[in-house]
């Protein structure tokens, strides 16, 4: 299975800085253990702080892989643009957030992209990047 | 580990009603796979159409099991009752919606519980409850 | 023709408070000529002052009823519960209130409700419920 | 009994046009079906696009009819002009609107006329005109 | 001098209906009145619930008039088109409301014309069109 | 004087959760304390979780009580059917909240329920109780 | 006639700064005018830029005077505390404005005072004053 | 090919009104350069200031013409009649304004009729007519 | 006990005006029988209608008392400055207002101070500041 | 003439994705035909995703091209960014939409962009470029 | 140069009081750095709790000072009136807040006053006025 | 001290458009005067109208600069993705706006990046930027 992960501004710095909210992993070794643990599938990564560069690559991957993981972060509040992106792509996006956008700022709790998505996890930290792929490959079933 | 699955107004009726929205599974034959699947923890379930018995199985659960899995259906919009709830007891509460609720009717946009539970899974079917349990049981290790 | 009507919070109340708005009648009397006038109609009648128990008793009749009546009183502003369990019947429902609510309160103006009920018959007092009737008795000829 | 039935805009193309939305009964053949059901009664008959003329209608019949019923079509959401001129005559007014107008678009749940009426009857297509009559009659016993 | 004074919907009931809103004396005493008091003043009167026809009258009378009394009644509080008419006509227009309508219904809150017209008299009756003809003969010296 | 204490959702939780908000003593004791200080007075006491047992008790009490004392917690926020219910009764209802709602989260800034109470305490903690009684006791000199 | 003028915050630069939207005269030359015009009457004349003077000036003249011309000029958008005075004194006030408020900014379009008022002027500059006097001593006869 | 224009409130007065808004032409002269334009279709022309009669030219064109050209003026922003109109005819109606909507007052930027056009054409002065005829005349090839 | 009881603008006026909403009784009575009842506690009364001796008397009280009884009148729903005089000091404050104030106009639903003060206390006419002073000698205890 | 064509966000995917949407024909067949129907004309295409490159593109051509037609896709409704760039700039620039934008979601009826944009067209699919070039050549008579 | 410095309410209370959020130096000693350092310029200091005694020193000193420098405290957010005064006035306006008044309560986010000021300086303690004092000497330049 | 200053969109074109609003000075001669002002200080000057681009500058500059001086531009009212990259880094943030936003369009009124500045400074055209690093420069001390 083919599978994009995209992750939107901010998300280099996650595991470095704002621990407490965002947990103490960086993507790195994320991945790492990640590709441990699903050894069969093709995962891809990217991180972008340009919303442009999100929608490149969601029509980038959106016709020839299995699915893709997103988090764009700030972009999820403001993006009409990612939202069209998605809507024009064929592959199935599961949106992640880190932490739990509605116990945050009001501005948080608001989403462009989510009705586009097949579906959101939210407030698990570096986990819910695994529960998106564990449901893609059950969606596969 | 102890999880009590809440199920609120409506959830009753899945399986045999708009399995194009809400799948064509009923819960019996779910908790039944669940039940197999996952030998070693003690899952309860509980369905219930009134948004105070929600509360009353907060309560009772609240202090004493390992992870409350909540799908507070369409009180999740509008109950700041099981809110307070969920901020009086100690075990965490994740919150589960078959369906992607930001694809649906605006009203279903807003959310009065989210806020305190520990995260949100939304738009996999029943398979969510599953990504709940795993959930619960990865933050254990 | 088989028929519930379902009265919601404070309507219990009708006939001996409040005459001015809501007529001097209440429902055991009213139901007597309701009998009387549809001698071959089989009538059921509940009233509950629990948002639960009006979606227990739409699931209960929902499936094997000709038609149900049902005026929820305050739920109506508020409920995306019943909202929900009407969508999730196959019974016709028609929505009644005893009084002309556009000419009450404001929060009275916003129904959560009525979008899945087949039609609505507000501000003839207790003779909604007849019109209610025979405009179930008509939709079936 | 002397009865004013008011039609506003676009209500001269029902029966024709848009069947799934309005019915396929045009207001000719359902005018002379009331006169045949009610032979007693004075049902008079006036429809027009311009909202004014509603006004002129309502001035003309609102001092000397037994009930008017009026369907404002588009009228009903935005004229406060209608508003005034049914708090300003003496007969009473019964609101029908064909279809559900709390199931379609939002600037259709918005009523600026409701409250001036006696009564308000939704979604039971060309029949609810009927109902309205009974209604009428029902109050004169 | 030349003054039209244009009336809107619900205006020609004045006098009749509800004095103790409107006043109990109608427009017909009131302008004998008027051109009694002002013998030398050329004053034109014009009633009409068509909110078009108010446009054709501001039209009509906006380039050779040396002023125009509107009271536009229930369009006050809905219409841009004659917004519209008193922009693009050259004499001065003076808003008249009988009643003070801040102390009304919300609605009547907002007005769309008041913006482009000259002045607002509103609260003192019908001695409000006596006021704006002083205001505009004052205006001219 | 009989009075009727309703304590609504989750404050049967109330002295053994969240001291700093809700304070450290729980009803029982607390009622032990009041029927010390008010031997006089006949003091009933109702909690419940569920909306409609609320309005059950109203109506139950709400005719041959001399007062009632409600603190309707969540319901507070989102209840019109528990607003028609204090509507519905005779007896005088006073609203009770342990906490000053206003230092609190935006949705508890708007009450569905205090235009129908007599008054209003907030922010005395379990001490509003007392101030109710006394207020009861005061008004029937 | 006892008259009292009182001019809100501002009101004490007319004349000398913005003409052009306030007119060119002051108040001082306009009182002298009104003198000599309204030889008979009593008329009154107060400023202040302090909203509680107002309120004090209004409970003052309230209660002895025939009527109150107010224009409190920024404080007409802001000041509960100057309704409240307006309703609780006996004496009419009539509101007046130099400019027309609703041609200005859209914090200029809100009143919160003009509903306990017996009629609004504005539009008509320092002549407005005077339309206003010749109001009060109209509703005398 | 058989097109109506049809031109709302206050358009009788472009060209000789305004003309730095509106442009300097006025229509009469621009139907002849027009006609000139494309002899070979067959171009109608109505105006009116009343709401009722673009709704009257609608359903008199709107079966057996090949295209309208709407400027609905300012009942563009407040006319739901004019909505339920263009949805119940059946040719393709093209909505122009001569000015840019968005860049004038925020009341210009709603519009109520836009969502049941073919299409919108703004900002372009008279020519923009023109524009709307080359898109029905392409349209048909 | 030094106990400071504000009263903010109009209620210098209770007493004599409006009895069915404020009760009949004026401060001076009031004060001297609250006198007679707490012979022991030091109490202070002052009333302005100025918002800025509100903020001045608070600030030579806040530091210095044991207790500051307000009622700010119209100045509750408008006073920023207010509230941060309130959080400026060191002395509780207990907000009181005679009518319950969720009763009346809207914009008396809102309140800028609240969210300072320890507790409120609405509805009970000038019994609520007795109420007050038993809160903070209470509190004391 | 010189001409500029900028598209935004996903418009590189049209022609190939939802057709039914956005029509059939992609940009690079489209320009093939332009450049046949205007030999003389000197026509830029230049496509984006990223919101700043719009912006980098308007501020290049905006002082030494003849106009630009701008499709700003998904940044129209949320880019201030964009807004300030086409108020910068010198060259006119047309804003165009393939599909009718008031007949989609909410958040696609407001528009950031357009009061600084010569003129809009909209829902003629990619005959609005052409409309726009002739609109700009046009303009040029 | 002449400079006026004016601070609103509860800034007499700077420096003894919430010196984490308002620093720990008080007026006093800061208006002798301030002499110190600008020995030249005649600097004049004004506090008040008193809005309208804000808009009488902006009079007295806005036709013959340099420059003012106003911190209007809470009235920064409620008070038209200021706003007025500030337009009145010939001398520049600089306004000054302690704190970043966007990191607050969402009340202090509205201005009422700043789109009349020349500029704005806040979250910088203290050292804003020294800024402004030296904006204000540099504009001189 | 090492200072960065991020300019945003559109501040490539100041000095040489629009001077009116945004001074005459283009940036490049304004850098050449701040070199000379500051010989000692190590100051960075970037632009970009990328809106990731600003980002990836405040990720690059913000764990090692002494500060950080940032005009957003039209970025400052849409941007949650500047928002959470000043939240992260750890060098304090200064805002500077040429113009007073408040004085402008309403949509310039928001800020969603001002809270997590350490200051505002707006309105002293070029000015502010030397005023931004005095009071970095100030706060060292």
């Amino acid at each position: 299975m083919k599978i994009q992960i995209i992750n939107g501004p901010n998300l280099n710095l996650v595991g470095t800085r704002e621990p407490s909210v965002y947990g103490d992993q960086n993507f790195d070794s994320f991945l790492e253990e990640i590709k441990k643990k699903y050894p069969k599938e093709d995962i891809h990564y990217f991180q972008t702080n340009v919303e442009g560069e999100i929608i490149n690559k969601l029509h980038e991957t959106g016709f020839n892989f299995d699915g893709i993981i997103l988090n764009a972060g700030g972009y999820t509040h403001t993006s009409v643009a990612i939202h069209d992106a998605i809507a024009a792509i064929a592959s199935p996006v599961i949106e992640v957030h880190l932490s739990n956008i509605y116990a945050r700022e009001d501005f948080r709790h608001t989403s462009l992209i989510t009705s586009k998505c097949r579906g959101l996890i939210a407030g698990f930290g570096i986990n819910g990047y695994t529960m998106a792929i564990d449901a893609l490959l059950n969606s596969k079933k």
